[in-house]
């Protein structure tokens, strides 16, 4: 029970400093959860000298990951560089070729890569665990992995993106559009200079990706998830949701149907007074919904040097205790291939439409719904400005297909002094 | 990989009924999680013929829980008959002896006797797992012991009571005082006949008094947990708070002070906008703030067959993937004995007041406050009746000595026409 367990850290930004901080700082209490010393005994990262704030010197220096991953002395290599492919990925390979147990942050790796590695990984007998890809410092990963594993999954919805949350939770506030928040955040640091993998939706489609993959037992396919970013929401699109009894977030779903798996990442409407509507600031939510448990919901930082080496370290407090299991919680090889079914069920839509203000032209909107089967259930103009008559349209539930066909038509009329804009409304 | 892992289901109640049909209904997904297929060999109950909505024909009976406990063909030995002492407990004990693994939804047994069996389960190499026993479907042991097992837990806070949230909840939006909403209840099923366990926070502090054991390595000490039950709330103190921005919820807090181990299960004023505040129905709730993750929330059905079920499989497919692992976290025989710091830091309380209806009285109140060091930051009076003009004050931080000095001498005061009520303001 004195052999230490060793790590190698492979990248020392805000995340692997954290976890460095964690392991010095908590050194006693480590060693009582994990029944051993847990140690870090080398480090790698792109630039040697450089001030992290907290003392390297005690550790061997690498300069390449891939020689970290295969250093006879480390027991868990800890992927912290990020990137979907280069040294991330060549770490990791290497590190379970080596037989060296694996865990990583990196969501944009996994949701690329994450079936064929935990393939590997699974034939060659260590760990490859990624708390910290999902949610920041929330536990869902192993919530849903095993606190929840006794259920079938009803549906998996996430808030996972901390910009999105940031940029859409001023632009309610302060009743900003979305350039202005963007730049805003991106000024404090909260949004990258690309913006798009963030304001895009696709960091969040990673996440929900892997939840996915837990949630059914099938393998992980990043590119079956319909991804619409939140450039198009205006303040005015908050106000009117608001005054509907709405929020809008950038909310992650991932349901079995029996078309198959549907996953998509895109603005929707949820209900004021529910758990992700009332949720405020940075932080993430995921609610899971099962069978037999009913409506679950996890929230907590979902980024950040502490909630992230949080979530590395419980990884590796897991592995101390009970070595290697299945990395999406049944064996990688029983992994289903599922069809996609990317439209998802019937729902209420949003819409929102500049309308030219003359006579007849809502009759031509009404017509035009009425003929993809898409009936009103709410309609409201707001705010004419010179020849404009913006108006917004709540749906009756109809599939999306409905209403994909009827933006086509509203999208051709001449009256349109815009492309119309649709939102998905989600029961939560 | 074929043998299969079987089950022994000591109690056939609600909880037993529901594992029985989740094993049954979701038998090969359950294989696939566990590795080998999932099985139920024998039952034990009171009684034996009754309907209870699940096909137990195919399993052997057994009359008595231990002898069950003893059989060499259960695996697992699941105690879902409750009770803090009696059959629940002499069957725990048979089952470790016999080196039997352990699931139960017990809280008042562990809360009484979850260190001593918590040593002999590791001493026989056997797991004893408990997720069912604190806050139903939420997978909160897990989270503790494990997702958040990195941090310096800073404080833990929990509401788990359904029957105290239904009561308070309705209380609240029907303007109904305690007595009613008990009765109704109690009609309704939702509160035993004999409510005191769950009205008078007994319940919750067996939770209370697991989650803080886990999340600070300590023993389990019930014993230790200052309760207030609910009976004490009325619809004028809900009314009240609620126009201060708060509301009342029966919760508990478990911190660890430089005095000790502070665990107090007590009804509280809470921020309205804050998590616990916004919880409704019956739902329950956990907060767990760590040093490294932050502030993180756990919500979901604190009761009920499905829930219980859930939790109670989620352990069984964690001991067939990992076998024993320490009960709390940590070694039992590394749990410190803290020391008791009941009365916890200073804190804000609102205090009711049924005063005489005379001059001099506020001034009278004032001075017994100011004599024991406790200041006022809000007073108002309200709804004179007769000759009591009632009143509420909230005050700035002090010490719950403080406050309890202050409480004495103002109940000594002829002036007061009823005993005061103090609720704490818990910051969240």
């Amino acid at each position: 029970m004195t052999t230490p367990l060793r790590l190698g850290v492979a990248g020392l930004g805000t995340v692997g400093a954290g976890v460095a901080r964690l392991v010095e700082t908590r050194r006693e209490a480590l060693a009582r959860r994990a029944g051993r010393p847990v140690e870090i005994v080398a480090v790698s990262a792109r630039t040697r000298h450089r001030d992290r704030g907290v003392d390297l010197s005690a550790y061997d220096w690498e300069d390449d990951p891939v020689a970290l991953a295969r250093r006879d002395d480390v027991d868990v290599f800890l992927e912290l560089m990020g990137g979907e492919d280069g040294p991330a990925k060549a770490g990791v390979e290497a590190a379970i070729e080596a037989g060296t147990h694996v865990v990583t942050a990196n969501k944009a790796m996994l949701a690329h890569h994450g079936a064929a590695m935990a393939e590997a990984a699974e034939a060659a007998g260590v760990a490859l665990k990624f708390e910290a890809a999902v949610a920041g410092g929330i536990p869902i990963v192993k919530a849903l992995g095993e606190g929840l594993a006794a259920n079938g999954i009803v549906r998996v919805m996430g808030v996972m993106n901390g910009t999105c949350n940031y940029i859409l939770s001023e632009m309610e506030a302060r009743g900003a559009d979305f350039p202005e928040m963007l730049e805003e955040a991106q000024r404090l640091g909260y949004a990258e200079a690309d913006p798009v993998f963030d304001v895009g939706g696709i960091d969040a489609a990673h996440k929900l990706a892997l939840l996915a993959a837990l949630a059914y037992g099938t393998r992980v396919d990043f590119a079956g998830v319909a991804i619409e970013g939140i450039e198009a929401v205006t303040a005015t699109d908050i106000a009117q949701a608001r005054d509907l009894g709405f929020r809008i977030r950038l909310l992650g779903v991932a349901k079995m149907t029996e078309a198959g798996l549907e996953q998509r990442m895109t603005p929707c409407l949820v209900p004021a007074a529910s758990a992700i509507g009332l949720l405020s600031g940075v932080t993430n939510a995921v609610v899971v919904e099962g069978d037999f448990v009913g409506q679950t919901v996890f929230e907590g930082p979902g980024a950040g040097a502490g909630p992230t080496a949080s979530a590395v370290m419980a990884d590796v407090l897991d592995i101390a205790r009970s070595g290697a299991t299945p990395v999406f919680g049944r064996p990688a090889s029983a992994l289903a291939e599922a069809p996609r079914a990317a439209d998802g069920a019937p729902a209420a839509f949003y819409l929102r439409l500049a309308l030219r203000d003359e006579p007849g032209v809502l009759a031509k909107v009404a017509a035009a719904l009425g003929e993809e089967g898409v009936s009103i259930r709410q309609m409201r103009q707001y705010d004419h400005r010179g020849e404009t008559a913006p108006a917004i349209f709540v749906t009756h539930p109809a599939p999306r297909a409905a209403v994909d066909g009827a933006l086509g038509r509203l999208g051709a009329m001449p009256e349109l002094l815009a492309p119309p804009v649709a939102f998905r409304v989600e029961a939560v």
